[in-house]
């Protein structure tokens, strides 16, 4: 029986509901000039309708503290306990306690203080479906600290400029406050004197903030005594008086326009931020490199909130593609499971599959693969088995959807993604085919693990067939590689990066064609050019996996160092260097449409961690690893990579490799014109001047060798 | 194109939405002693996040002005109209508008007036699925008209008798109300003074208000200020104060006792009511069942509301197989199509289906064996057309769930109902098989009207495989009947009167089985008799098929009169004559727990217009019909049937039939020893004393005769 010191008591509700409903209240908070934009896909969220149930049996009365959020009635035995008391006694002996709770805008759930039991896992739930789960326990460890106040944590900050502009009218005064950089939160208007109305013209860029009739967010507030005394932060004094601006923004720069006999002194800005660890770091002789891997980390840590976010000024949604690559940079930055969990409930949502995720096809297969990402580095198997049924219904949905020959097409209303770029995604699109694939060997592998034979043989069998039909389809010998797709039954003479580099990193070639790839189509600059960071990801991924690290580092200097050249302070959705001004900020036809701090122009984290650094996982959770470290051309790196036990630490220059392990079993890769020496352990030479050291948990090695 | 004078605005939303919406506020109405009882069953809503659609071509720029329901965004052409104006212009030429509405606790709805064009049925409307459907119409006309106010009629009743109760401490002050009748709505104090608590102890019995401890119902009202300030019905005057129970109940009696300071004069109640209206009709030359017709309209009328409920009281939720039942009696009395559709909606839900309806195997078939029903008496095609594919789902739910035979068992939580009775449900109950055989028969009927053939075939072979399946193992030749269940392979010998009366009415046997059916079973007093209402409906509906109105006449006097003899004013869940005192008002452990106002009750309504005016649909709509007037052993009956196009009349005696017809080709049939005279038509010897008379259309008919 538990004892009370052992007793952990948390609010606790249905798995996944609380992840729903944050996502829900999440996606609603996008705004364009104060229309609200709802996302245009289905909105699921938690079940209104739940119960709770715990088997007790008691030695001796127990009184029992309840709190709960929603409606709700609490049975013993089936029968109420009248009345709803917050305090109630439960008789010795073995009683089953049931709460029933009705909650709409928030999540149905409780927090229960007994004296030999409590609210936690133990508890079980079900949505009246006649399937009990064990409850999902909050973080949440005291009955005033409600789910349902659930609130990201909150700083202040301060502009470092303000400039006084020309009012347009003798009624208003107007200013431009700096921030200095891509801020995300809450302006604050300190010292406010009459009442009157203040417009706010928020923008990332200085240009945005000065055009009133484009920025695409704007906030208008009354100030009068009723507002202003409701203000948490109201002081008596009203020369003290703060006001919050109640909507979250992303800015550098706002300009604040007031009107009517409203004055206020100061302004500032509660900045809103997920709390995360900073355990990823990298430095390196360059200091290009340097800016641009702090400048990604805080792009990274901008979008990285409630939910990965693609970026904070225009969507604030949860897109999986997006998604996707930051799982990937998390786990060379904070290595925050919690976000994890959460943007994966969120974007699966409820079956049944009415739509693709995002409603892009694309979408769909990135979410499986992330989950098999997710697994290889947090080794977390608990929360892949979760997801593990809704995994299945997804890829029956999409085989439902394949034509004759297997494929998957675009069906009316489906997005092809791909990439923002020129091409022609009607009929069946190798790239998607790819994905296609080995969304199955994933799943097939889940299978495996979860012992659902059936399916794990579906999977395998449907993968190797589609994985034939791809290469006898799309397999162009002479161009040396895959060809972009096939509509209507004619092949298209296109060739683009998408498919081949994604087949060349899950191993889809033989050696031949792996080669061939690797001259006509990654290292040809006549094959037309990616040009948003979201597939530029994949494609330095894929270029340092065949090798070209040193043409990365030029590349990652020249592309994130022409936004930094631009005074980025955050990387951006898209960035054209060949494009000039006011340019850089457009998109979808409006002068300010582009998102300056996007997460997927973050992937200098990824790539320097993952390639340089070289740290990446064999098996799950890092069990074992392994550390390959290259320079890239630069003189020295070092850094630290997150794992679940610690944060290994590497060193690397053209001499001298410093390694620092924790859990797991490493082997450290690495190239050496003489033969390397190590402070501890045994050296293996593999030939052809490679080498391989076994690693063990918690421990420190020095290396001396000559890069050659 | 649409002119203005055609133009019918109307508040539009997503189709079933607002029924869903609508279900889920009454469903969690039910308390029990200030305890909310939320149904045990998943609560299906409307989806939160809707886009609503339409091109319009205009000859000039229009003025719109839009009111909606929800947070909401304009976008014309997919362009934003920034700051969502309540009116906003549409240059003239083709466009399209599309309305995004976000609404959590109310249903997302529009109401939009142009010149040329109004929110109607020929918007689309979409809930981000890629499919688009006509948009529902609700019935509000004007933007002040919200569908989220949806409220049923209310008018004042007053008391019949108050009486001063001995007050159980110094500081309070109690009465004894009584309305005389059971009703529904909310209690209302007048001319209330000073301040303090009111208590409210409901009671359908006097001795049920009397309990303050058992009373299934009570408020608790603290009047003070603030309270009596905000009541609508404030006056300025204190002495003319109304103070409004928030709560509706059920109750004929109320046991108010107030505490402290507070005073109030004269009692009254707002009676809440669905506005109907009373169609049908009936009258006979016995005062005893005219009462019994009355006082089942009333029951009918108070349980049908924003759905067909089953009790008023106690549940106030909607179940299926009760909601069958007041399907058919509202045919016969008040032809409320709306009130049907909205239950049919609400009962089902949404996909996916992962229980059956309320939990309950049988209830899932008789919510397709009632759209069956609707469909013949109403001929409204469309409606069952949109929950085709819902029939499927349900059906396709079902089907897996069968075992080697075939038949469907109660699988781990599924409650195998039946009736309220001393039965063994476990294994294969014959029963279920046959509501399971005859759901099969209906879904393949309105798969071949749906052109669904490859449905429409399956389910006509599983009906036939499973009919001959149910005679094969369930018929026992020597009691002359099916048994009652198979549980583990072992034949059951009990015999109970549910499968073999279902059967019966669906021409399930032979000849020779029907005649053993009726001799043994049906009219066997050594066969359990039915105790409840509920299976009375199908008992005495099945007595009236084999040709025993005399007999059924004389159960309506007994059965139903016994509970007139107790005071019924509405009748009940349950009746046991050979219960006494309070033992009628105990249920479920409780000592007042039983519904004394329940729908299935009021079963004599459907009798005595199905059996004994004798009118009933042929052809989907009344489009052909019959009319076989009964007298039951009674000297004279006269009614009307409500049809889609009017009333139809009816009187009889033993010598005379009088009928006014409404649309539709109708046949008199009746008995006559002697040659039958007509005052219009053809009389037709059908020989044996059988007659037919061909009714047209708008005609009335006096058939002299003689009853043999």
């Amino acid at each position: 029986m538990d004892t009370a010191h052992q007793l952990n008591p948390t609010w606790i509700s249905y798995p996944g509901d609380f992840e729903l409903w944050l996502h829900r209240e999440v996606s609603l908070r996008r705004d364009e000039r104060l229309s609200i934009v709802p996302p245009f896909w289905r909105l699921d969220t938690h079940c209104s309708n739940v119960k709770f149930r715990k088997w007790v049996d008691l030695i001796q009365d127990e009184q029992v503290t309840c709190d709960v959020e929603g409606r709700y009635n609490i049975a013993i035995n089936d029968r109420f306990v009248y009345g709803n008391p917050k305090s109630f006694t439960i008789p010795a002996g073995r009683h089953l306690i049931m709460i029933s709770v009705i909650a709409e805008t928030i999540v149905p759930a409780i927090y229960l203080e007994g004296q030999s039991f409590v609210s936690d896992s133990s508890w079980e739930v079900s949505t009246n479906n006649h399937v009990w789960l064990p409850a999902a326990t909050l973080n949440y460890h005291t009955p005033l600290d409600k789910p349902s106040g659930y609130r990201l944590a909150t700083k202040p900050i301060f502009p470092i400029a303000a400039e006084r502009l020309n009012s347009l009218t003798k009624e208003e005064s107007s200013q431009l406050i700096d921030f200095g950089k891509e801020t995300f939160g809450y302006v604050r208007l300190h010292q406010i004197t009459g009442y009157g109305k203040v417009c706010l013209y928020y923008g990332e860029s200085r240009e945005e903030a000065l055009s009133r009739d484009f920025c695409e967010t704007y906030d208008e507030v009354i100030l009068d005594e009723t507002i202003l005394e409701n203000e948490p932060a109201a002081s008596t004094d009203p020369k003290d008086r703060i006001f919050t601006i109640p909507n979250s923004r992303a800015f550098r720069y706002v300009q604040i326009v007031s009107v009517g006999e409203v004055q206020y002194g100061e302004v500032s800005a509660l900045y809103e931020y997920l709390p995360v660890k900073y355990r990823g770091h990298f430095r390196c002789s360059d200091d290009r490199i340097n800016e641009i891997w702090d400048t990604s980390l805080y792009t990274l840590h901008l979008t990285t909130r409630e939910f990965f976010l693609d970026g904070i000024k225009r969507d604030r949604w949860v897109w999986s593609g997006d998604a996707c690559q930051s799982f990937l940079m998390n786990y060379y930055s904070f290595f925050d499971n919690d976000v994890c969990r959460r943007t994966f409930i969120a974007l699966r949502g409820k079956d049944p599959v009415e739509t693709h995720i995002n409603h892009i096809l694309d979408y769909s297969f990135y979410w499986i693969l992330a989950l098999q990402d997710y697994y290889l580095h947090t080794g977390d198997l608990s929360f892949v088995k979760d997801c593990y049924p809704k995994i299945v219904s997804l890829l029956q949905f999409c085989i439902e959807r394949t034509n004759d020959s297997g494929f998957m097409e675009g069906l009316p209303d489906d997005w092809i993604f791909v990439d923002w770029g020129e091409m022609d995604n009607r009929g069946e699109v190798c790239f998607e085919q790819i994905l296609f694939c080995r969304s199955l060997n994933v799943a097939s592998d889940f299978a495996t693990l979860f012992h659902d034979n059936e399916n794990a043989s579906s999977f395998r069998v449907r993968a190797q067939q589609l994985h034939e039909s791809i290469l006898h389809v799309f397999w162009d010998e002479k161009a040396g590689g895959l060809v972009h797709s096939r509509h209507d039954g004619k092949l298209s003479s296109h060739i683009t990066k998408y498919a081949n580099m994604f087949a060349l990193s899950y191993g889809y070639f033989n050696e031949h064609q792996a080669e061939l790839v690797k001259q006509n189509i990654m290292l040809n600059d006549a094959v037309q050019p990616i040009v948003t960071p979201y597939m530029r990801f994949y494609e330095l991924a894929s270029l340092c996996e065949i090798g070209e690290t040193d043409f990365v580092t030029s590349e990652i200097q020249r592309y994130w160092g022409g936004m930094l050249d631009l005074g980025a302070t955050s990387f951006w959705e898209t960035f054209d260097p060949t494009q000039s001004g006011d340019q850089h900020y457009a998109m979808y036809g409006r002068p300010f449409g582009k998102s300056l701090c996007h997460s997927w122009g973050a992937s200098p984290l990824y790539i320097l961690g993952k390639y340089y650094l070289g740290v990446r996982p064999l098996t799950p959770g890092y069990e074992t690893y392994v550390i390959e470290p290259k320079l890239g051309g630069l003189s020295w790196i070092e850094g630290a990579v997150p794992v679940p036990s610690g944060d290994i630490h590497v060193f690397a220059n053209s001499h001298e490799i410093n390694i620092q392990t924790v859990s797991g079993i490493g082997t450290l890769r690495f190239q050496s014109s003489v033969i390397p020496i190590s402070s501890d352990g045994q050296i293996v030479d593999k030939g052809a001047g490679q080498y391989e050291l076994m690693l063990s948990p918690h421990n420190s090695y020095n290396i001396r060798y000559t890069l050659g």
